[in-house]
């Protein structure tokens, strides 16, 4: 069998590279393959499926198979899985999952999109019922049958990052009794400590048992539930979430082409592997750093969707260069809206900047008007150049107003004192006079 | 009677000029001066109080003459006129409206802050009940007062600004029965055709009758009613707003200082006036555009803000100059949130540029998530660049989101490669993947 283009994964990158494959060169032959049988799903969604803010999974369903054939053009084959890469003949072995047989696909161009998995922890058996990981639309409708059926009342979840955090809240906000656990002191670990702080304030708020510095040892079912020994005791459950993170899904590729010590493809900022021929885009592939000027692993479905977007397009022979992610986060946790971009104060010192902090706290709209949430900024800066190295947002509002305006400054490598008198909207309403972000800069201007 | 630093007005430019330059000089003897009664209001907040939305006039007082004293160190008189400027014995002569008489002020340095006055129709009389002006929280306690004593039910606005259509929509929502005038074919005059449009179906949406192209002509009282004359026919009504802009309070300037040809004092980006020792800030006064590269007359309670925080600190004795203004501006139309950043393709053709626009719909936030509202941003782009010199933003949600960035991308004269793959946050309850900034850059960029 054999295509010209040959895309392994039908999610954000995989299927962004196929619509502009298809583009620039209409009449190629393009086969995208994908392990799962649901393609082009927006696992960002999930936890809100969960809460009940969105009314079913299929909501996060943007294409099938069908429907992407039919509207973009392109066959997607589902229930196939890359189990090898031979560059040296343009092939990848892939197993049909049902028919549970191998094929060698050739092709001329490959991208290879296959995302992330989790990390799964060694003592926990897989396709235990009442044990979910969450990381796919799969994993979502398991975790929806059992709850329908069985109506749990106490949840552990195993890892306090992004999804950890955001199906504490699902479930809390369901009315479960929820203990989350997590080997580091605090929460969302991969925050900056402002961020880490808000979040924590918030878990004790809503009275969510969170247990830092507690490995979880062991699992041992108790009749429907189950008994978790850790460091600090033992705790029942009737189910447990395990998130403790995910890997590149690169295992196929074995050491042909170069990766990160995670196991993310190095790229460059065309898509381009180290193979000719061979492009990566997505959360299985690493992305250019535009502060730190190197490659990074942050897997997003925003970046997802441009890298794969990128790729496709230098595929079909034109020439785009990414010019960079800035790192811009964002996460909802209860009432609260959380981001960042650029560095923190830690990855500045990292990489040996000397820099400064500065925060202000303000509302999001005029004061006096009904609905105007706190709002604190924060914005690092290098003190050699006064450049904006970083931003910082936590809100009752949306901190994507905040961060966004940030990012663009990070990006534009501008000074702060650019964004200390920057012209920013100004309406009671929809913000105020005195934005955080220019409260914090005229802070750093010691004037 | 002399001061050191005699500041007239008492509101954004005048009290932060005030701040300043009692934070860097704490002994030095500054006088604030006042036409009005009351100080440091936010004159933005005040169709929403006639609205409903904000419970009463005293929510947008941040400061009255005593608690200003009392708080910042900084002495503000009340009801004093400046009728008379003699820069050449550094005196302004000034009338206290109580005591009807004059008295010449003494200064070492002055800052005119005096900000801009309603245009009066020249058939309407002043003072007569049922016809208001709409520009302080004196106007707005009339307004109050004469509504809760006669019900009105028919409300006639001349002048379809941002006041005009603010008040429009306040009476709309209190139920009365709204007719809104204005010489031009359209509403909202000073903003972009989009938002124009926009504006245009919302007021058709909802009912409002709007009379464009009709000039008012005479207003005839019928006992507790008046009679419109108009270019279109008569108009019967109960009360009448005359909104028709403003104009820069510098009359008493005379022609002693330079002035744009509306009455603007020319200021440079410290504030200081054409004469030594005379500085102007907020809306009596000219601003820098930082993409026109010249002065314009902008007034905004944001800019007046800032650079009466400027011209404060120059006067104490500082080197702080304004990197400019980029024309960011936000209006709220019911549901709708409007706004603009940089130039219109009108604006930049005026200018002799060569400009492109494009534009993109999309949500702004997840299109599945609850609450997901259709965002419509333009971007203009110099031709010859490649730079983005405008945007422009309609949405259901807050434009903030999108306008602010797009100011940022402004300023920083960054070129719409840079734009289109920003690393905007992602988030499904806050931001779409897809924002539509980065959507019509995308468009622009032709691949």
């Amino acid at each position: 069998m054999k295509t010209e283009y040959l895309i392994i994964g039908g999610d954000a990158a995989g299927l962004s590279a196929a619509v502009q494959i298809k583009r620039q060169k209409p009449k190629a032959s393009i086969q995208v393959i994908n392990k799962g049988r649901i393609i082009s799903y927006s696992a960002c969604g999930m936890p809100y499926v969960l809460a009940g803010d969105i009314p079913s999974s299929e909501k996060l369903i943007h294409f099938t198979p069908e429907t992407f054939k039919e509207k973009r053009g392109v066959s997607v084959a589902v229930g196939q899985e890359a189990v090898d890469l031979l560059p040296e003949e343009s092939t990848v072995v892939v197993k049909d999952l049902e028919k549970n047989k191998t094929v060698r696909m050739k092709y001329e161009k490959l991208l290879i999109a296959t995302g992330a998995e989790p990390i799964r922890l060694p003592f926990l058996e897989n396709g235990t019922e009442g044990i979910f990981t969450f990381s796919n639309i799969e994993d979502l409708r398991e975790v929806d049958k059992f709850l329908l059926k069985r109506q749990p009342r106490k949840i552990a979840i195993i890892g306090a990052g992004n999804i950890g955090l955001e199906l504490a809240e699902a479930f809390y906000r369901k009315g479960k009794d929820v203990d989350l656990f997590d080997i580091l002191e605090e929460p969302a670990a991969l925050w900056p400590v402002m961020v880490r702080k808000a979040v924590l304030e918030k878990i004790r708020e809503k009275g969510i048992r969170f247990h830092g510095k507690t490995a979880v040892r062991e699992v041992l079912r108790k009749g429907d539930s189950f008994q978790l020994k850790t460091d600090e005791g033992e705790f029942e459950t009737d189910v447990i979430f395990s998130v403790v993170g995910t890997r590149p899904s690169t295992i196929f590729c074995g050491n042909k082409l170069e990766k990160m010590k995670n196991g993310a493809l190095l790229i460059d900022r065309q898509g381009k592997t180290s193979l000719p021929g061979i492009y990566a885009a997505g959360d299985c592939a690493s992305v250019f750093h535009r502060i730190l000027e190197k490659n990074v692993y942050f897997p997003l479905g925003s970046t997802a969707n441009k890298m794969g977007r990128i790729a496709g397009m230098n595929m079909a022979g034109k020439d785009i260069a990414f010019p960079g992610i800035v790192g811009t986060q964002i996460l909802k946790f209860f009432e609260l809206s959380l981001a960042k971009a650029g560095l923190t104060e830690k990855e500045a010192a990292e990489e040996g900047m000397s820099v400064e902090s500065f925060s202000a706290l303000r509302k999001d709209k005029a004061g006096y008007f009904p609905g105007a949430e706190k709002t604190t900024a924060k914005i690092v800066v290098e003190k050699r150049s006064g450049r904006v190295l970083g931003a910082e947002a936590v809100t009752g509002g949306n901190a994507a107003q905040f961060i966004d305006p940030a990012a663009v400054t990070i990006h534009g490598r501008m000074i702060v004192r650019d964004l200390a008198w920057m012209d920013f909207a100004y309406a009671p309403p929809f913000a105020p006079v005195w934005n955080a972000l220019i409260s914090a800069a005229l802070k750093s201007l010691k004037i």
